[in-house]
C-alpha cells in the first residue's frame, strides 16, 4: 500500500526489488491512491484490510511525508502479520487491535539496497525489508536492525474504544464516500448489536442521538432518519438511507461518541 | 474483474481472502474499471479477454448493482472455464458461446467467509469460491451450493447472431471509444470474411448500408466511408478511418444488422 | 509496461496469454499510465526501472504508435535482462547503458498467437514472447525469429554522456512532475559527486550555470537558486527547493549541457 500511484514505475520498481529478493513472493496490491502523504487515510485502509490477508502476510506500506527526515523506518510483528513502513502512526489500528510482539528499526545496511537515496525508502529500505521478511518472518525481524519496544512507536489519535458497563466511549474514525459514519467501535466488540433490545450513539458535545438499526441501506427509514448499521469495514457505522449521514448530522471526521446498548 | 476502481482496498481484500484460500493461485487482474454497475459493459469486457486465458482459470466477476438482494449468487462452468459472480446477465457471451456444462448458486455457507455483510458479497462469497475453485475445478463446483441448470440463467439481450443461409442477424452490441461499432458475430462465423467476392452489412431500420471491407485502419477509404473491419475483440467491426463510425451513420448501441456474404 | 491504461482488458488479456504459456511466470506491472504513443516518455521510465529486476527478467514493453506498420517486432538480450517490444526506439536507454548480447525480429509465426490481429500485436505477439523468453531465456532468443545485429535497433536522441577530461558532455533527457530536470548522466559515471571540490552544470546555448550541491531537497538554498542533486532514478539532477528548476531556468527536455567537475 502507497500513496504513489501507478502513473510512473515506483511501485513496480518496488516489486522488482522484492522479486529479486523474494523470488517466490505473490505480491498483492492493497491500493497505491491513498490520498497523498495523508497518513489517517492509510492507516484506515490498512485497518480495513489487514484482517483478510493469510497469517505472516507482510504488509509493505509507504505513505511517508517525512521520508528523509528523522522518523523512523521500521518493522513490527503484531498478531499474525508483519508489516514494513514508516514510524509515523500508519500502524495505529493495527497496534490498538492485534498484539505486538515485536519490532524493530530497519537500521542494519545489509538489508538495505546498496546505494540508498535520500527520497525514495519505499524502494531502498521498505521493499527488501518486506522482502526479508517474506522469506524469512519472526526470525529474521530482529535482524533487521535495532529492536524497539512496540509501545514506543506513534500512534495517532483513533478514538481508541472504551468499554464503561453497558457504554462505550469512542470516535468516529472515517467518512466514506457516501458520507457513511464510520465508527472506531469493532462489529466484533458488540456481536449482539442486532439482537439487543435497545442500542443508542449519541454525541455529547453535539447533543445529537441515533437510536434506530438497521442490517441493509435498502432497510433504512424512508424519512431519512438515520441508523446504525454493521460496516463491511468491521466497525460499527451510521448512514441514512439514499442520503448522507454526515452531512444529515453535522458530524466531522474525530467527534466524541458514545454507544448505549442495554439488554433489558 | 469488478467495478470497484483501486482507489480504496476492496480489490486487494479480495486478492487477500483468495491468497489464503488458494495459496498457490496465480490472480490477474481484467480490470477493476468497469462503468459502475453497468452490466452490460462488464459483461462486454468479459467476453472480449475470456479466451485468452488459459483452461481452467478461474473468472471472479463483481459488477453487482443487485448485491443484498434476491439475485442469485453464482458459479458456472463454461467452456474451458470457470465463472463466478452474480447472476444478473454479466456472463450473457460465454453463455452464447461456450456449452454450459454445470452451474451452482453459491449457497453453502461452509464455502463463504464466516461472516457475511450485507454489502461486500465480493469479500464474503465471491472470492473464497473463486478461490476453492481455482484449488479444486470441477470437483468442487457441486459443493458450493444447489445445482442450477445453466439454460436458467440470467441473459442480457446481446443480439446472439442467428444464420439464415447467406446472411446473419444480429446487432450491435458495443461501440469503443473510437466510435467503432462492434457487432454480435464472431469472426469466427465469418473465417472467409476477407475472401468472399462479396459482403455487407444493412441497417434495416435505418436504411443503411456498408458494403467496403479492409484489414487495416489505415487502409480505410480516405473519404470517410464506413467500412467493415476484424475487432481486435473477435467480432466484426465498422470503422471509419480517422473518424467516428457511430456518429458517422448515426447508429447506437443495441441496433438490429443484417450481414450478408455473398460466394459468387 | 504499456499505454493501455487499465480501463479496459487489455492489460489483463496479454497477462492471461503469457499465464498460458508460462504459468509460473510472475508477472509485475511497471505502469501502463505510459502517457499514450509517447515513446520518449516510455523509455525513461523503463530506464529509471529496469535495473530493480533481477537477472533474467523479461521486460515486456507496448508503446507502439506505428502497430501495423512496417516497423519491427524485436526481442533483446542486453545485460541481465531481456527485452520485448516494438524496435521504436523503446529500448534507447537500455542499449546505450548495456552490452547488447543477442537480438531478434520476432519473425516466426510458432511464437505467436494463432491468429494475429493487425491493432493488437500486444497480445498476440508481444506476450507470447516474452513468455516463450520467460521459459527459456537465451536459449530460445534466437528461435523467435531472425538474428538482427543490436547495432541496428532503433534508438533516440538520449544525449548518451560523453567524458573529455574532467567534462562530461549531456542533456537533459526528462522532467519530471516538481520540474526536476533529469540529465543524461548515470550517478555511476560520477561517483563522487558529492566528494568533488567543485562541480557545476552548464547550459552554454542558454549561457546558465548551476554551481551549487545538495543531497536533500530540504537541504537546498532558501533563496530559491538551483543546485545539482543526484535523483532516485539514477541520473544526476538539478532541482529547486519547494520550485520548479525547469521554469527557473527556463530549460527545455533536449538541452544539451557540460558537467564539470573538478578535483582540485
Amino acid at each position: 500500500m502507497t500513496d504513489f500511484g501507478v502513473g510512473d514505475g515506483d511501485v513496480g520498481v518496488m516489486k522488482g526489488v522484492i522479486a529479486g529478493i523474494a523470488p517466490d513472493a505473490h505480491i498483492i496490491d492493497i491500493t497505491h491512491s491513498v490520498p497523498p502523504q495523508q497518513i489517517a487515510s492509510g492507516a484506515w485502509i490498512l485497518a480495513a484490510a489487514y484482517r483478510y490477508f493469510p497469517a505472516n502476510t507482510v504488509f509493505v506500506c509507504v505513505v511517508d511525508p517525512g521520508v528523509g527526515s528523522t522518523r523512523g523506518a521500521i518493522a513490527l510483528h503484531a498478531g499474525e502479520w508483519f508489516f514494513v513502513g514508516p514510524d509515523n502512526g500508519l500502524f495505529s489500528y493495527v497496534l490498538a487491535e492485534q498484539p505486538a510482539h515485536a519490532a524493530a528499526l530497519l537500521s542494519n545496511p545489509a538489508y538495505h539496497l546498496q546505494q540508498v537515496s535520500a527520497t525514495f525508502h519505499g524502494r531502498d529500505i521498505f521493499a527488501p525489508a518486506g522482502a526479508y521478511l517474506a522469506r524469512g518472518a519472526a526470525a529474521i525481524l530482529l535482524d533487521l536492525g535495532i529492536a524497539i519496544d512496540p509501545a514506543a512507536l506513534k500512534r495517532l489519535e483513533i478514538g481508541q474504544p472504551v468499554r464503561h458497563g453497558d457504554a462505550i466511549e469512542a470516535r468516529i474514525i472515517h467518512i466514506d464516500n457516501f458520507g457513511n459514519l464510520i465508527t472506531s467501535i469493532p462489529l466484533a466488540m458488540v456481536p449482539d448489536l442486532f439482537d439487543l433490545p435497545q442500542a443508542q450513539i449519541t454525541f455529547p458535545a453535539q447533543g445529537k442521538r441515533v437510536d434506530q438499526r438497521r442490517r441493509f441501506f435498502a432497510a433504512g427509514p424512508e424519512d431519512g432518519q438515520p441508523f446504525i448499521f454493521g460496516d463491511s469495514s468491521g466497525y460499527v457505522g451510521i448512514a441514512v438511507r439514499n442520503g448522507n449521514a454526515a452531512k444529515t448530522l453535522g458530524i466531522a471526521h474525530g467527534t466524541a461518541i458514545t454507544f448505549v446498548a442495554s439488554s433489558n
